[in-house]
């Protein structure tokens, strides 16, 4: 028997997964917390309070992640190092960092190391909204056709971004960096000694497609004089394709981690991109939607295709062969988890207490005696901003519809509701833009956790929403990347379909929409359709207003 | 020393109050809190489920509440009742009840106790909007004049809303009822034996002026036509004006609540009404803010004025002489008692019981930390709909700006902050309408004790906010209109304007408006207002459709 590892790098936690390569069976699986998690209020090094949108991480966590994961798998598994013949990581993204020659992370450095920029700058960092709003009015003023790929408009979240914000407001720290990389790259050069950059973030996070590259040089010159190579002097051009081998590997690391030397290491990929063929999805017309603290929606199509606010599309970005279209939704998880920590009243904490449930349970259990619109409630699910079809980060929550009745479990069965109708949102304009969404696999934790959330996004949506056989389809796709890597020869698949077919698998439960339920949601949605126009195309920018007062306020 | 008795009925309870009528000295008190409180669930006779938006109360509780009381405050302060001469109540209104020949309520009597329609609809009984509504329609397409002085609307809690309500939904009730009558007419019955009918209810909550008394007959019988002599049938054209002798207590009831036959009885009043003059206001210019669960905000005027949304102007309504201006917000105490309980996050429960104060004194302690606009929230205060300016009770609550780091304190402010801003609308709405408001005095339980809350509404309405003495406004009124009905040969007073100036005072500590939080509160209030609009005149009905979405899948 085979066998391939597949390790996940998510916002709080690695998972490292051992699987069966020819049956996709999970024979072992190991989860490291983070040390430092969410750096998002003070720099570990120096104390310094961090301003506000900040979001680090500490590379260090990523390594004793990985060693203590993997060991882990094999101890409990008991499986012979000699029959892992391949691995892959995937990872949250934009998710980057400055390094030095040597491949250190800049803030290993006592040198650098009190200086906030030197740290890994995590998927939500927000903080370089300033920056994007340069790239997305530059690229405009330019003419410049990459933007329509993304939605018409670059994210704060993403690679330019942030690199600019270091240029701007670290310029040393910007200097003194030999490469700009993302973590999963970067990660991926510790285990094989060689910096290889992968086509999937490339595409979807660094403005780069198969046909033209990257952006213009001058394009960069018009951001910063100073950014006009940032490409060449501080990244690749050498950009290499899902699926295929980055290298083996090294004796140090092997010996570190407790596989064998020259064990294949796949292109390092990103978490939502890899769920796809885990979901069994390897063709055009099924959106797989990775449900956790957000959502990310990704669609395979034959030709590319222009849909509003979507993350992008990129050639041979999910699969070989294919147009992967990404969209997503910012705050879905968090919602819920942020409803339950800080709005939820004693008497239901206290229930919850007594019947060894959690807050979240209790609520769902509440919540799932409403019907549709018996609440009154209505919400836009935009507490963290909204990614897709809006990429506005400056958005903010909004609920209607209360009274001196409204009780938690109504609130948060809206805020879920909310969620529901933003994906909506999405397939709606995939579906309207010729990127047709007949089917949906769902993934992560939340289709583990909420049976009424399932039930609602069926209802919402008016669609059948199959769930992923896997609870961790990501470090699943990442180990069947792995038996890819490692080919047909060695005991893997020369193709992901193949390891798709084999490895991959839903489950026999699927949430179908009750049709009165959906006539509701209908109603619903068309009045959540109205006020996302009015709060979010700018007929009313009292959001934005308001977080600028804030703003001023707090400084 | 002679002394005068005020007693306040609540909406959770009656308090007797007496005081000294020379210095308005309170000299005891006591507080009855009624054992069926507030009837919105369940018919306490039958278990009846009662449909939404019903709010009913037990007329027994009254008289309980009178009998103790007032033998209380006797007994607390072992004065002699031939001491007390004069004696007044005020009640919430429109709070009414149909009642048989001999004065009993219907629901005294076993035949129709069962029935919901027998007891006492409470003022904020909503269920008689489709009354409202058709009264509304009815006086528009014929032309009546009387909608003006109410701000163009009739609100579903007054008196004729719920008189044909009653007649709608059970018309065996209407019938069998003698009369229909406010609490406060039907309390003063029951210590008189004589009925009679304030000017203040009948101005404010019946339509009725001074000048032209009740609307035509073919009005009430374009409505239906059996209510075509209501009026004549089932209530009095005789009103009498404020501080008017309505009677004297007799022998029985003097023996049941401990005073003296033949002792001095005002004619009823209101509870926000009787709170002006206790405020030491008695003139022109200066508003008085009765702040509890919900604000009622009186000015007195010379001359009649057309004020948008205001609950209406009755001549000699609050006192004689003046034209007496009325608007309120209905959610406002209420508002900040349902977030403490629905919405709180059990650590912030178990912080206040460890430091043995209130939850409402933890939140507004944290609350007050944080500068004008620095939670980026922004809410609209319609949690109980909206009495004035827009007098629509199907408007809902409505919340905007949060975030993934939203706190509990920041959203129980921008509530506080909310109700300002409605208080602000109103203060403009008079202002703008030539009823000036020059100065403010508040009163209620609120100002007692939230500081902050005082402070946030002086910043938001530019104004120095004065504060009543007393923290009984409403019984120490009540008192004040006992002394005048007694008169100044009994030792009382002639006029209540006398009666105020040795009997009211406001307190030292006044709260004056800062610059800098009024510089902010002015941009967060010209938001408030776009959205008032928007939601509140019809530019988006969300909130009304959900309420209907609602009501469907309720039924």
């Amino acid at each position: 028997m085979k066998y391939s590892l597949g390790i996940d790098y998510g916002t709080l936690s690695a998972r490292a997964l051992l699987v069966e390569v020819e049956t996709g069976k999970e024979v072992a699986t190991s989860v490291y917390e983070y040390s430092n998690a969410v750096i998002d209020e003070y720099l570990p090094s120096s104390g310094e309070k961090l301003p506000p949108d900040w979001a680090l991480q500490d590379p260090a966590d990523y390594l004793t992640g990985l060693g203590l994961t993997v060991k882990d798998v094999l101890k409990q598994s008991g499986v012979n190092p000699a029959d892992v013949i391949g691995m892959c990581i995937d990872f949250t993204a934009c998710t980057m960092l400055p390094i030095d020659k040597a491949g250190q992370p800049l803030c290993f450095d006592p040198k650098w190391r009190d200086n906030k920029h030197a740290w890994v700058k995590l998927w939500k960092h927000h903080a370089a909204q300033p920056e994007a709003n340069r790239i997305n009015e530059t690229a405009e003023r330019l003419g410049e056709t990459f933007l329509k790929r993304y939605g018409g408009k670059i994210s704060s979240e993403w690679f330019f971004s942030k690199a600019l914000q270091i240029l701007d407001e670290a310029p040393d720290v910007y200097a003194a960096a030999d490469r700009l990389i993302e973590a999963t790259d970067w990660v991926n050069l510790q285990l094989t000694g060689v910096e290889t950059r992968n086509a999937c973030t490339a595409g979807y996070k660094a403005m780069w497609e198969k046909a033209t590259g990257f952006p213009p040089n001058s394009y960069f010159k018009a951001l910063d004089p100073r950014f006009e190579h940032v490409v060449d002097e501080k990244m690749s051009r050498k950009i290499m394709p899902m699926g295929s081998k980055a290298g083996e590997l090294t004796p140090a690391m092997a010996a570190k981690i407790g596989l064998k030397p020259g064990t294949a290491v796949a292109v390092a990929n990103v978490d939502a991109h890899v769920a796809v063929p885990a979901a069994t999805v390897t063709k055009e017309g099924i959106m797989v939607a990775i449900m956790g603290t957000s959502i990310c929606h990704m669609v395979l199509g034959r030709e590319p295709k222009i849909v509003e606010g979507m993350c992008g599309y990129v050639e041979d970005g999910i699969l070989p062969g294919f147009f992967g279209f990404e969209a997503g939704q910012s705050c879905v998880g968090d919602h819920f988890a942020w409803f339950a920590e800080n709005c939820c009243p004693a008497s239901y904490t206290e229930e919850a207490k007594e019947r060894g449930i959690g807050i979240q349970q209790l609520l769902s259990e509440k919540a799932s005696k409403l019907k549709p619109g018996q609440s009154g409630l209505l919400a836009l699910d935009w507490w963290n901003g909204n990614r897709s079809i809006l990429v506005d980060v400056d958005l903010t929550g909004m609920m209607l519809g209360m009274n001196l009745n409204t009780k938690a479990e109504e609130i948060y069965r809206a805020l879920i509701e909310a969620t529901a109708y933003g994906t909506n949102i999405i397939i709606d304009a995939f579906d309207s833009n010729g990127v047709a969404v007949n089917e949906i696999v769902a993934c992560g934790g939340l289709p583990e956790k909420n049976e009424m959330l399932m039930q609602i996004y069926a209802d919402v949506t008016n669609r059948e929403w199959k769930i992923a056989a896997s609870a961790q389809t990501c470090a699943l796709g990442s180990a069947m990347w792995g038996a890819v890597a490692a080919g047909k020869a060695k005991g893997g698949y020369d193709d992901i379909v193949d390891a798709a077919i084999k490895m991959a698998r839903v489950k026999d439960r699927t949430f179908k929409p009750i049709p009165e339920n959906h006539a509701i949601y209908a109603k619903l949605f068309a009045e959540y359709k109205t006020l996302h126009d009015y709060f979010g195309r700018r007929a009313n920018d009292v959001m934005k207003r308001l977080k600028r007062i804030k703003e001023e306020q707090h400084s």
